[in-house]
């Protein structure tokens, strides 16, 4: 899950996340369809801007995070796949 | 209800909660089947946030807690079903 | 409509209220059946947050209050259904 | 129009209005069926709250005000028939 | 479209205005009937409250005023049709 | 597109717009007739008011601007068809 | 992608974006026709506003951004199709 730093700055309290690899087999050992597997909520954060006017920004560049089902824009940079979303989209930092 | 210390930060008003296991009999010794359990709105306080700008948590790991019944996201951290709500969600410290 | 002190403590502006029971007869003497009761919205406040951020509470355990049809949230504390709401859903103390 | 001093307090930028009677007759003289008879828009202040932070109240005791049309909440005290509203919904002291 | 005081005092940032006549005729001398009457969007102040809390009013009795087209609740005083609204509905002074 | 001085006093952040004429013509000489023509969205100030508590305003007479397709109100003053609207609807000054 | 400057000022934390070219072919070099391009979320800030009371604008002409799929409203300036946002609608700048 290493990501190389992307020549990309998010505007004020926006961070750049790239969801983890959803899962390819469930505890069991059985393999999941494509078609079945969850869309992650966990990811490791590419790029974070510089936060908004008085307020720093808290998760920084590697940390892994959790943030909800529906956050974040998709956004494809230097052939990645990644999400663009607010600071107070993610809830924790795991 | 004891509940180790979690590797994970909720970023500034979260807090994540491990509900109460719902009651599996009725006060008169009835025992409920799963599908008529009521979502339990009680638990216990596993990790909290460090507040938002100027306004520090009530709220501290262990507290038990009553929320709304449709408070929080539902998430899984080191193989728990745990709820992860603001402290506004929380209605009262039982 | 005495109630001894609750182990609970609301968060900022919040109270718990316990409502007054519905009326059993019409001002004719007239016995009133369960389901033509109106719910009322009257009670007593049975315990009172500390108040929000440089807004401290007026109203504190003990007084009788009036409060909107639809206010709060209904929850059992040791076998007792009561009402939790802000502070702001109360309309007057009697 | 009379009104005694009711032994309830409004809670902060509430007031509590007795509507004044709905017209009986037309300015021609017709009597007005109760159906047919328009809801008050006009009352008189019978108690007020204290205000909120940094805004004291406006009206007082004894004013007579127009209120919106669907302003207020219905609520009986010893006996009247009142509303309780908000200083905002007053539109004007008459 | 002259105004005589009217005794009563608009709450905060409201003030009453007396709507001009709609036209009778068209540019082109033809009558036009009530129904087809546009509902007019000028008027002439006739009470001003004192101003929102830190704002004064800009508009003063006395002064024609351009309004939007749903401005406004409409009240009866004194055996006037006049219009109630906040200073924010009037558009401009003409 | 000259425009003498209106006799009027746009409130607070208020500005008055003289639409520019929709293109008669397409920019291949086809004229286009009056249902197909777009709303302008081009315009010159002939009023501009004095600006919200703390924000003197940007624009001023005379100046050329855009505007987003359904800004303002459209209001006849002495006889002119003019569109009044806030300072933040005008998006850019050409 | 270069452009000229513009005679057009954007109001307050406005932008104008010339949109980048939408891709003409696949990355297998199939040619994608007109109706199956993606509007593109890729521009150049072409001018930009002096920025909101006390919020000087983060981005300057001449930058890369990128943008929400239903960011800004199409504009004409001297015969270019142009975006102009906010630029609070703007995700990054790569």
């Amino acid at each position: 899950m290493a990501s190389k730093k992307l020549n990309i700055t998010p505007l004020h309290d926006r961070v750049i996340v790239k969801a983890a690899a959803a899962e390819e087999k469930t505890a069991g050992g059985i393999i999941i369809p494509d078609t079945a597997k969850e869309k992650p909520q966990r990811g490791v954060v590419v790029a974070a801007g510089s936060g908004k006017k008085d307020e720093p920004m808290t998760v920084k560049v590697g940390d892994t995070v959790l943030y909800g089902k529906y956050a974040g824009t998709e956004i494809a940079v230097e052939g990645q796949d990644l999400l663009i979303m607010r600071e107070s989209d993610i809830l924790a930092i795991v």
